[in-house]
């Protein structure tokens, strides 16, 4: 299969080939790609690529427990692999391979239409909070990347921008930086410059004064996984932001498709594993020097300590509404339940 | 007068020589000298630089103005500079080079002696939270940089964890980054390793997740102004920080030189005004690469646009105590005037 390096962007657009289950994990662990519905499309294809090369049940095992070490908090890359894994282990050794690359095909079909129908949903909101404005500019801040780059095509938060935009809603996108990898500087607005759509880069910190002075409509932010109960697990500072829009009336919506629900969970603050990664993340920075060259600059003193967690948890509390690909809910067991009433007994 | 270039820290410890007025507002502007206090301290010095070039009371007004318009926020500017006026403008042209002088050097004086005192209110506080938990380590979360760096010595926020960390009492500081010109990574984690204090960079987005599971036992920052009703401008980011405090029951405090309270204000959010700086301090970032050299990488793409708000308003509510040279006040105007009585008919 063929990757975007993400690690590359804003800076260069390289292709990579994947060829094995171990070049899969190597991508996903490494963030080549991220994004929690890209991290499951990688993943089914790294299953894919161990049938092709062994398709016994030891392989299928051994490549599934690999894959599903590589990042811990996303939910979608355990449910892929076990999609995955449950339709393999019932087949014959030699239909294996064909119906594994069929199988990860129909999984990012399904993925491109899931977010398709998040970016109508969360349109209809857009609509109606523009609506209370008109002629005005919509200002709707964003945390990470939840664009086309997090998913197989249209992204998350970022897809009912893209059809705003396309409608003729006069937008603005605050991007907040997302430090320590900048996926909001390199790649929301990397995105969203692609796409025409207006908007500023701010550092993380800024969100909080901008929605003190009217300067945000709503937040949107994707999420990395949502328990049943409708506590959101998303790139580090998404629990500040959401905090911010709550002591200033601003709505906080959290874009969400099915396999990004954890029904297994109930409190997120206590059972979603937070991934740690390397300290050098947040002492280092990699960008483009006047050379040209792009270059890793240490931002601390040689002997300075750090530490780098990756995600965090938005209690449902202070998140205004759910958008999935089956219409918007409550953040809220009830809500969700709604919407998937097939997962009532599921947990 | 000399300073320390803080532009080139942590990675170079480098002296810059001011020997003029404009000079002195090009080092407060460019931010080679930043830190409220430290403001005040180089415009005073700034005052008498011009007096010795040119002590008429045309040079007194112009050199006054163009350093009051360096940076907008920090009232000590304007205070220090109000200072050097009044006692300036009363004097013959002929003993202003010498009073100036002296003048700038007691304010200097004053300002080490007001910071070792906040230090020993703040160190009182520490001692207090710190008995709730025999034995173990206090962590302390602070933002930007209110150390030895921001003022003429030992700093607002970090002179108690200097007293306390002497004294014995097990101390580790959260250093906030502080995007986007990062004082914390920069500034703070070089300080406190230089005094040999536990600490540890993170993110800004971080703070709030620690919060959550009980890894901070209390934040403590400096202002740049602060109003008389208790109302905090700080460094941007601030407001997230204790918004995240307050949700979590962690106890948010303030460190301030009695010149830091602006009495004519009282609503902070409505009235302080708030720098925007140049946007390239979002989209470029200074370290040292590989080879040793200090370089500036873009981290977004060049067609990249983006927004650089310098401060943000606490309101006094998220605010637990505001720690002075007098002593400890709740964030309010009661709370004030009842360290400082005589300002009671001041606004």
């Amino acid at each position: 299969m063929d990757i975007i390096d993400q690690t590359f962007l804003p800076h260069e657009f390289r292709w990579r080939r994947l060829q094995s289950a171990e070049e899969s994990a190597e991508a996903i662990h490494t963030m080549r790609v991220r994004g929690a519905p890209l991290i499951g499309a990688t993943a089914a294809y790294g299953m894919a690529l161990a049938m092709r090369r062994d398709a016994s049940d030891n392989s299928l095992q051994k490549h599934h427990d690999m894959l599903l070490a590589t990042r811990p908090t996303a939910v979608n890359l355990r449910w892929a692999l076990q999609r995955m894994r449950t339709l393999l282990q019932e087949l014959p050794i030699g239909k294996r391979v064909d119906a594994a690359y069929s199988e990860a095909a129909i999984l990012c079909d399904e993925d491109v239409e899931i977010n398709r129908r998040i970016g109508e949903n969360g349109l209809g909101i857009f609509k109606e909070i523009a609506s209370r404005k008109p002629g005005k500019v919509l200002n709707i801040l964003t945390h990470c990347n939840a664009g086309w780059l997090a998913t197989v095509d249209w992204g998350t938060a970022l897809a009912p921008m893209y059809l705003a935009h396309d409608s003729g809603i006069k937008i603005h996108i605050w991007v907040d930086e997302t430090r320590p990898r900048n996926q909001g500087a390199a790649l929301t607005a990397w995105e969203l410059a692609a796409h025409g759509v207006p908007h500023d880069v701010i550092v993380d910190n800024a969100g909080g004064h901008l929605m003190q002075h009217g300067e945000v409509d709503l937040c949107i932010t994707g999420t990395d996984r949502t328990t049943r109960s409708g506590d959101v697990c998303n790139k580090i500072g998404t629990y500040l932001k959401a905090l911010a829009a709550y002591d200033n009336d601003v709505p906080f919506y959290v874009a969400l498709p099915g396999p990004t629900i954890d029904w297994t969970m109930r409190d997120g603050l206590a059972s979603i594993p937070i991934e740690e990664r390397d300290a050098e993340e947040v002492t280092r920075v990699s960008g483009i020097n006047r050379r040209g060259e792009l270059q890793s600059v240490a931002i601390t003193a040689p002997h300075i300590t750090a530490r780098n967690f990756a995600f965090d948890v938005t209690p449902a509390r202070l998140v205004t509404g759910l958008i999935t690909e089956r219409g918007v809910c409550a953040a809220s067991e009830a809500g969700l339940l709604g919407l998937y009433p097939e997962m009532r007994d599921s947990d």
